[in-house]
């Protein structure tokens, strides 16, 4: 299930929602089934985007921000599901390590205060742990709202990880390991580290999940006899490109010339009038706002604008994706939005919405001047209807949202699965 | 972790409440490692009195009512913890078949639609299966919000139960089956049948399931170093006494005397001024209301009027328990107020304050005239409070009465393994 929060979404219910809302049992239990196989990551945030005529996640965070844009209602939500995650992970924990992102913005620290404080309720001592190694002694992070957090250094042992005084049976990172996992991570075998340090962008990529996607979109898509395009941003191919190097680029403007052919047939089967396009995204989720670049065409890929953009701060060489472009519908106050899910373990905890207002239905909100707005609890209609489905007075149109975004977050199980370095170790 | 939720306490948190709260990551764990031994019930509610120097569960329930007193908010926290349950105990479930009470009170069909909201929320299936063996074809519930439940006969075949062309994984029982297990429920070995058939009432006796809750309270007292008696209603002896024969009335005499004498000493220690009294209860859970009667002295069970008083209605014999009366100091508009706790498998999911304006603190609640408050959740106050404990801004007052709760939900735990009549074949 899924908590039910107002959406965005105005307009009668359209045919993918009415068909995900009618198979609401065959749903859970497919997803039930899937967890026994396969293990949800330990928390997750996936972006959606609506575009009427298709539902599709464009990214998948292992490591995710922006848990303070929750509303307090949901807090108790998270709680229980954080209890359900520790319980199963280490039942006799006690203390839980936290290690935050080198990020200072008040945003980010009104998010370490809303994990900490989740992990706490949940039962946990939670202290947090410094990836600098500078760091020599705790220092305080002031928070918006005026309390602090200490911020300590690590302590290493042979095969452990804590803090002065501090010996924790699990350490949850909240750094993306853009750089790769640093040793003071690396063999920890008595301790869960969590996520796996496999699930850094150091290691990940964007053309390995959205593969594990298709695969996860095809079973659901047959379970409930649909297309699975409608929930699918189709995938074209990935590349590095180098700056003044026009070597890569050709690769990916055949990509997207291809891509964006099919999604033309793929319209036309529709009967989608809006035209197609593409997008160019880091493939190793670095750049995220600067870096995602809308293509009509895809001799656009030349374009010298682009590869200012692309190469701006010095980068030499970036790895880079071709994937459909998927337009969002929504609106709050006049402003572009799409939603954000966040997850903890298999359960959904809450949602909100990144708004931009400068930005079109067809750009990325991720960027410079987006703002973000909680969903809410959906008020309850009460309402004598008769004849009614029981539990179903008033749809929840936030449950097409939470499936999705359980899919999205079950491809990253997979994704996991294959990109193991000790796989073999679990035979 | 247990929700944020509005109480009627007032005053200082007093030490047991500042001890619990304090201690809340070693209490947790404690939880968690008890529940890797010992499976909650299915779902549970109990009634708790807090009466300032002490605070204790007075009764458990393993076939809950009320679960309609949970408000609208509370409801996701109740449906995660109901697709827990689902996924720990048969994840292929698609059909869940609920039988319910032999109840039609407007109360009973209220919670009856909230339990098959909170499980088709869930991802099932549900329908309704009659205990009532005459009922020939599906009958219609008419439920106070003017919409409609069926309720179908049940359909027995050799190993398994189900309705017209209704087969489910689980049947979740909601009757308290005081009269016995009826055969239809029987021999069901191919189905989860929650709670098992021995939860019933005609198995099922109080000082069983008191005698677990002070081996919970013991260890638990024990873990946080404090006097056990602070969360336990002294329990003292249980007779079957006949209408007119002296003979276990005299019984019960001697333990109500023997009881009142511990407990005055137990008052002097703590320096309550308050003079203790003692409860006779049903120990077979029947006559709630009419047959908890308060005594001051061991004498009065000599009364002719609470003879009559328990005779009433033409019973000629009654299995009755002595227990420690706990007075609740909780007041809600000046009516007198008892907390009831609402909980699915391990989870919290909310509660509700049952009051009575024409009852003494003494007296028992749970008669007609009674009255509901949900307990909402808790405002939260986000005023920057320099200093204080993440999380803890706001001490949640209702974390208390979500640890005694399951202490009593972890107790049935324990009785249900102890009565359990096929415990032999779990070997």
């Amino acid at each position: 299930m899924v908590p039910h929060l107002i959406t965005a979404l105005t307009g009668p219910i359209n045919e993918l929602e009415a068909r995900l809302l009618d198979s609401m049992p065959a749903i859970e239990r497919w997803f039930r089934l899937e967890r026994m196989e396969h293990t949800p990551p330990f928390y997750t945030s996936v972006d959606l985007r609506n575009a009427g005529f298709k539902l599709a996640p464009v990214d998948t965070e292992l490591f995710p921000h922006g848990f303070d844009h929750l509303t307090e209602e949901m807090l108790p939500l998270a709680v229980q599901a954080a209890m359900a995650a520790i319980e199963k992970i280490c039942p006799e924990a006690k203390n839980l390590l936290l290690i935050p992102a080198a990020c200072s913005s008040s945003f980010y620290l009104a998010h370490l205060q809303r994990l900490v404080q989740i992990f706490t309720l949940a039962g946990l001592n939670v202290r947090l742990g410094s990836l600098d190694p500078t760091l020599a002694a705790p220092r305080k992070l002031l928070l918006p709202d005026g309390t602090e957090l200490a911020l300590e250094p690590l302590v290493r042992r042979r095969r452990r990880l804590g803090l002065l005084n501090f010996d924790p049976c699990t350490v949850l990172l909240n750094d993306t390991l853009a750089g790769g996992a640093p040793p003071v991570l690396r063999g920890l075998y008595e301790q869960y580290l969590l996520p796996p340090l496999h699930a850094g962008w150091g290691v990940r990529r964007k053309s390995r999940h959205f593969q594990s996607y298709e695969e996860v979109a095809k079973k659901f898509a047959k379970l409930l006899g649909m297309d699975p395009w409608l929930i699918t941003p189709m995938t074209g191919g990935h590349a590095r490109v180098e700056a003044g190097d026009g070597h890569g680029f050709e690769a990916l403007r055949a990509s997207a010339d291809a891509l964006l052919g099919k999604l033309r047939r793929k319209h036309k089967e529709y009967g989608i009038a809006d035209k197609p396009y593409v997008v160019l995204k880091a493939d190793d989720g670095s750049g995220v706002g600067e870096g995602v670049v809308t293509l009509r065409d895809a001799a656009d890929l030349a374009a010298p604008a682009l590869h200012a953009q692309l190469f701006a701060g010095g980068a030499g060489a970036r790895e880079m994706l071709v994937q459909e472009g998927v337009p969002t519908h929504e609106r709050i106050n006049d402003a572009v939005a799409e939603p954000v899910v966040c997850m903890i373990d298999r359960y959904v905890v809450g949602g909100y919405y990144r708004v931009h207002a400068g930005r079109r239905p067809d750009e990325n909100l991720a960027a410079p001047g987006s703002a973000f707005v909680p969903l809410a609890f959906a008020e309850c209609h009460h309402l004598p209807r008769r004849g009614a489905k029981p539990g179903a007075s008033a749809p929840n149109r936030f449950y097409m949202y939470g499936v999705i975004a359980r899919l999205a977050m079950l491809a990253a199980a997979y994704e996991l699965e294959a990109t193991d370095p000790d796989a073999e170790s679990y035979e």
